[in-house]
Parts: structure tokens; sequence; C-alpha cells
């Protein structure tokens, strides 16, 4: 028997919109003109400033928690990297050496690394690493159900747990990144089954597939929805079960991590495709989690752009990247960082005597 | 007798292009997963390291020259503010609280702040205040050419002096802002002259005019082009002659600067419509200082775009700003830094045991 854990997150308050938009409003500039900074700042400040609406924004200790887990289906050619090089990617993550790396280190981000079920465990002990592993792998998504809904109900705890560690407290933004190989396959079926597109629609070239691996990519996911709209519609209705018949642990395992940010009231910071996958079914949980979520990028992957659209998401970027591992997300930094200085530090016309 | 500078810039040495690709390619990602990164990346690498192809990237003491001047159209009303607020909005700058004043601090840019013809001089004395001052302000180009084509010479000249100035030694990356109210209509009347389109299609709402103010904007800049239309076709060919006809003091000044920073193979940081105006007319004269340029933002100015388009460029960022003074050049120091910090710092698949 399935127990969904009971998700706290509170409401939104928008009581003081006007306040913060004559706040904004009144900095030496025309209205409107700072563009997406200037909703970024409005989003923020409901967030932060519901009991306190005179302070000011804060940026404290970003986290980036990169979730790795392996998938069944990475054993057909789906992909340009066997299953092995996920494990090979977290160790190239544990020694500094990924994109991701250069990039929290430039932008002060704190980089963790979460084996959510990765083919074999690492065994290291690291202050950044994680082990939470809900098994070797899920199974493969095109013949059988990727986990059990207990995995589920498992690795929403374990995500949800792991941003309630001590460690994390003074974070008041969380940006998530995956590693896996195989799970923009298990994403494409995800969003599939969400919004009744079809295979052909949303299976895309992931990090950068051939076409004869794109046409096995997508008559494997087709055969994945085809086994899933067989379930009773009890549970094709239900994105827990949805997950447990399609999904990935490290995209469980982020959900997890996801709402109980929201819980908490902390920023997410929403990466790739895989990410956005998470989001649109952690807002489907619980549609609150929605209002702490902002979207770093729109990736170069089709399935993508179809996936924000859903969430009635406008990213941030546009750099066509399409590398995962939390990349576009940490490039975000840089921007709420922006949008909290120009609404704590900027003059208003009346006290820099700007007559417009 | 007009006597254009002889610009010595360097050509693009792409003698190493293969080997900078094959870095870039042996990192662990897949092949171009960093989109715009690694664009530009392999821009600032030719620029660099044409000498050094083993040595690393730098973004050293990044600079922020924001131009200011006033523009006799400005008397009528085409925009939202009163040409005092020119001068105001500069002392608001030396003050500290604009936004690009916040963007620059966080940024860790250094802001200086050029008076190259306000209406009046503000006599102040400031370690980042530069006057080089043309004039109190342009005529009104919609009946008067906006200047003589001495003052266009003196222009270039100090524009290209500023950046010889010893503070800016050490600065690889200069990024370009700008401040004078009516340069839009300014910067609209050098597009049509330079592309031959009518001044409907070009003329925007700037920072945020109405219908009526528009209408009388897009007629006083015809008036403008129809005046300079009359010119003989050796002065209508010539970007020096349109710059005195049409441009602005704050226009010349920036394009002698850009100049003169790729003579130094310094990066150029392109920011909004007018300063993509000013990179323009510094290509037509010197082509060969567009590959030292790097364009920040398409903003939401459409004559932006136009611009953009006119000279093949594709901009980094697109966050919907209509604000000016450099905002989103300085936005653009992250993904720099970004670019260089994967480029020097990333491990190789060899170095870090990834088998793809």
């Amino acid at each position: 028997m399935f127990t969904m854990p009971n998700w706290c997150i509170p409401t939104i308050n928008k009581n003081h919109d006007l306040h913060f938009q004559k706040l904004i409003d009144n900095k030496t500039k025309p209205p409107g003109s700072l563009g997406k900074l200037e909703t970024l700042a409005m989003q923020i400040a409901r967030i932060q400033l519901s009991e306190t609406p005179h302070s000011e924004l804060q940026i404290n200790q970003p986290t980036m928690l990169i979730f790795a887990a392996d998938h069944g289906i990475a054993n057909h050619p789906i992909s340009i990297a066997p299953p092995e090089v996920t494990q090979q990617m977290v160790l190239n993550f544990l020694a500094g050496g990924a994109a991701i790396n250069c990039f929290c280190r430039l932008h002060q981000i704190d980089l963790n690394v979460i084996d959510a079920g990765m083919l074999k465990p690492l065994n290291q002990t690291h202050s950044n690493y994680f082990e939470q592993r809900l098994g070797p792998s899920t199974a493969d998504i095109s013949v059988a159900p990727a986990m059990s809904i207990t995995d589920v109900e498992r690795g929403l705890i374990a995500g949800a747990k792991l941003v309630q560690h001590p460690k994390f407290k003074d974070s008041n933004v969380v940006s998530f990144g995956e590693m896996g190989i195989g799970n923009t396959s298990s994403a494409a079926a995800l969003l599939c089954a969400y919004t009744g597109a079809r295979a052909g629609e949303v299976v895309g070239r992931g990090t950068g597939i051939d076409d004869t691996q794109l046409t096995t990519k997508i008559a494997l996911v087709d055969k994945a929805l085809q086994r899933t709209r067989k379930m009773p519609e009890s549970k094709t209705k239900n994105p827990c079960y949805l997950l447990a018949s399609l999904g990935g642990f490290e995209i469980i395992q982020m959900i997890g991590a996801m709402l109980a940010s929201a819980e908490q009231k902390k920023l997410i910071v929403v990466d790739g495709f895989i990410v956005t996958i998470a989001a649109l079914y952690a807002c489907a949980i619980a549609p609150r989690a929605r209002h702490y979520m902002v979207f770093a990028h729109e990736g170069a992957e089709r399935s993508h752009q179809l996936a924000l659209k859903e969430l009635n998401a406008e990213p941030l970027l546009d750099l066509g990247l399409r590398l995962g591992e939390g990349t576009g997300a940490a490039l975000a930094l840089p921007l709420l960082r922006t949008a909290a200085a120009f609404f704590n530090e900027m003059a208003t016309f009346e006290s820099a005597n700007v007559n417009v």
C-alpha cells in the first residue's frame, strides 16, 4: 500500500505585491525595463519577505544537488555513452573536473552529488557525497515497470530527507542537476504519459545520438507507454504510479528534494529537460511547489520546450546547452543575485533627485 | 578636411583553431553541449592565445565605460524623460545608485562614466569620471546635421585616447554602456541610413513611449533621413559623414573606444540598441573590429534585433531588458568568466578516465 508523504508547502502570500511593485517601480529606471529580472525579484520577494516586507532579498549559500542513477533502458543502443559513464562522471564530479564543478566554483555554489541508484555503489566517503540508493539501476521500462510503488515512496522520502540535512540549513537556494545515461528516455516517457503526446513528438537526441539511435529510442519509449496505458485508470491518473512505471531513481529523489525545498521556502532552480520533468511531477503531486521554482534555461532538446510550456514557465537563459549536470541552473545564479542586488541597492527617483 | 585616424587592428589568427577545438572537444562533455559558451571560448582563444596556444584564457579587470551625451532632438516630445535626466542619471552613476552600479559591484566590473557632451558640464572630480565634451548636446537632427565632421574626428580620437589611459592597461575586457535622453532616435536614424530601411520599420518605443510620441519620433527621424539623403553620394556612403549628420556625441566616442579596444586585442562587450549601432559603425569603419565583439543581449527594442542581424551577431542573453546603461553587457561577464573557466579547468576524457 502506497502512502504519499504529507507535503506542507506554504501558500504564497500576495498581500504585499503592491508594496513590492512600488518598490521596484520607484527605482531609477523606466518601469519594467529590467525585464525578467523584475519578475524574478518579485517572485523572491513573495517567498522571502511575506512576514518582513521591508527587509532585503537574500541569496544565501546556494546549493547544487546532482542526483545520479542508472536506467535499465540504457542497455539498448540509445545513448552516446555506455551505462558505466554515469559512475565515471560521478567520480569526475567528486574529483572536481566536470563542467558543473567549474561552474559551481566560479559562481560560489556548494556542489553535492547523490547516488540515487547507480549500477554499483562507489563506497566513497566524501563530505559532498550522499549514498541513498534505491537499487542498482531501474528495470528496462520498455518491458517492465521501472520500479515498485514502494521504491517511489522511499525515493521521495530519501530526497526530502536530504534537503532537511543540517548541512543545508542556511541555504535558501537549491539548484538541481542530474547524471544518468538513459535518463532522457525515461523523462520523455514521463512527459508523454503526463501530456498524452506520442513518443515521436517528444523523444529527442539527448546529448547527441544519430538517426538510427533516435528511431530505436522512439520505439522503446513507445513500448513503455503502451505497457503503461494498460494500467488501471486509477493508476494512469496518479503521478506516483506513472513514476513507478517510467521513472528513474534520480528523478524520484529530485521530486522529493524539490517538495522538501518548497516546504522550507527555499528557491528551487530547475536545470534542463530531466530536471524540468521532475519539476512537472513535483507540481502534479503538490501544485504549490510551482511558486518556488525558477526555470534556468531552455535547452536544445525539443521536449524540454514542451515540458516548460506545460509548466507555464519562462526560462531565463537560452544558450543552446544540452549537457545536464545542473550547468544551466548554475548559470542562473548570477541572475538571481543580480535581481536581489537591484531590489536591495538601487536608488529611488526621490533619493537620487531624478525627475521623470 | 576630415582625416580618419589610422586604425591598426590585428587580424584574427585562425591557425590554432583545430588545436582549440580539440581542447574543447576533449573536455568531459558531449561535443558542442555547452552551446554558446563553446563559441565564446573559441573566440576568446583566438584573440588571446594566438601566440601562446597552450596558455589559459583570462578575464582581467573588466571595465565598463558609460558614455553620456545630450541630443537636440530630445527637445521634441519623443522620450519618457526630459533632457535634464541625462545629467541626473550621470550623478546617480557617480553616487552608486543606478542599476548599472549594482550590476558592476556584484560582477566586479570597474565602472567609469564619460561626459561626451551633456547639456552642461558637471565640473566634478572623481577617479571614475572623464570629461571629454564635444559640445553641449548635438543639434536637432530633424533640422540640421548633429555635428561637424571635425567633431566626428575629435570624438573618435577622444574615445580612443580614453581606452589608452594607463588606468585601463591591465583590463582585457571593455564593456560599453550609454546614457542620453533622445539617443534611440539618433541610433534609429543611423540604422536606417546604413541599411536603407524606412523610419517606420526601425523606430521603436525606447524605454517606453506612448503611441503619439512614437508617431512624432518616426516623423522626426524621417525628416532627418530626408535631409541626410540630400548629401552628395560620396558622403552618404561614408560612415563618418552619416555620423556627423545623425549621430550622437556618446555614439561617436564609443566607436573610437571600440576601435582602440580592438587595436589592443581587448574584448568588446556590446550592450543594447545604441551600443550595437556604435558597433555597426565601428565595423563599417574598420571591419576587423568585429572579431573582438561579444554581443551581450537582444533587447526588447525591435530595431536592436535588426542591428544585430546586420552584424551577423548571435547575442548571449534575452531577458527583455530595455534600460541601456550597459546593464546587459554587465550580465554577460559571468558568461565570459564561465567560458574561460571551462576552457581552462575542465578535465579531459583521458585524465578523468571517462570512456565515451
